[in-house]
């Protein structure tokens, strides 16, 4: 949808594996079927989970436009068989159900072939205001830094709102400490904002909070993040 | 501030172990350093760490009024030595630079003897809609719900600001990212929301984030949090 709406870009036909994946997408935009004709283009966007993009990429064999994947941890060359590859990766995170406002999120760029990064900046600049070009080393750090940010960090909301249930307490009351857990990071540094029994080293509180969980893995996890949090204090 | 700017409540006395933890408090309402008099009130708010609530509490052994502290993790009876105490738990993470909206901040509340109850009820109520009675166990599983979803989901966050500082990347790439995170909070559930290598089950990016990671508790954390989102979805 945001290829759709940029200024200056053609969105010329949305390819999926399956059929039925595209049958959500507005009726504007002409639609394909991988193994059958895709049609001539710039540039191919491979938005494929990692584990497909070689399957994808050998589809485009005959294709002479530059092809890009979207993937944090993979080189350009996961592109296999093709010459003019790159990547465009965009740093967040992605459900069926959201929909985003493209221009905020990072597009991170990387081309095999030079020649090809002038192409590449049009297309990401037509969708974001903030476009960095990004080596694989470079990228992967990012796409690590974003598994903590966004993935770590929601299944430790997640982890709090099961407790919740397990203690039969209603999970709206965690509502509004999520709220300032979020806005607290807009005016203070993570390093700053962390407050808590393990910033404290209150081990009393540890303590009683290991007796609650029932869960071997959750007791691991309680006491090697809180570790973590004190070793970072110390 | 919220007692003093609630209805119906007249704070009395703003009471602290050292005279210099209260130097930016305003001066319309009476100070005092513990040791020295304490003005007579109907309730008084030990809100002190875990670990001082006992010293505090000596310090008002010739009080009638209802002590409470303010505590997700501690009995009434932290209050030694007192016969009408009770617990006013406020579920929100506080740091001096914040100031907050009150009126939203879910109040838990407990008291030793029940003909207290409406006291603070009364009290807890001018200052919050969310007022909650909750006995040690409830409220205990309350704080420990509250330290994943605050505490442990903080450290993600600085544990992701920290692998692009080590990889020389500006934190602010990590921005829409983090805002994505919460807002998408507000409208599906964590469980919904979990995207990521581990919620796919892609062992080779795992792999690929456990080699960039040189520090030996990171690594054991990435596995373990890894693991237990599996786990969630398996």
């Amino acid at each position: 949808m945001a290829l759709h709406h940029a200024a200056g870009i053609e969105l010329t036909q949305v390819v999926a594996r399956r059929s039925e994946a595209l049958s959500d997408f507005i009726p504007e935009v002409p639609r394909g079927v991988l193994g059958t004709a895709v049609a001539e283009a710039d540039v191919y966007v491979v938005a494929v989970s990692d584990s497909a993009i070689e399957a994808v990429a050998r589809e485009l064999l005959t294709k002479s436009g530059l092809v890009v994947h979207t993937s944090g941890a993979r080189d350009p060359g996961a592109l296999k068989g093709l010459s003019r590859v790159g990547v465009l990766y965009p740093l967040q995170t992605f459900s069926r159900e959201r929909e985003l406002k493209f221009g905020d999120i990072p597009l991170c760029l990387e081309t095999s072939q030079p020649e090809d990064m002038p192409l590449l900046r049009t297309l990401a600049g037509a969708l974001s205001q903030q476009v960095v070009e990004l080596d694989l080393e470079a990228r992967k750090g990012l796409h690590l830094a974003a598994v903590f940010v966004n993935n770590f960090a929601n299944h430790m909301v997640y982890l709090g709102e099961a407790v919740c249930r397990e203690h039969k307490l209603p999970a709206n009351l965690l509502r509004p400490l999520l709220r300032e857990t979020c806005s607290k990071l807009e005016a203070l540094t993570a390093f700053q904002a962390q407050t808590g029994p393990a910033r404290r080293g209150d081990r009393i509180t540890q303590q009683a909070h290991l007796n609650l969980l029932g869960d071997s893995l959750q007791r691991k996890l309680y006491q090697l993040i809180s570790e973590s949090i004190q070793q970072t204090y110390d």
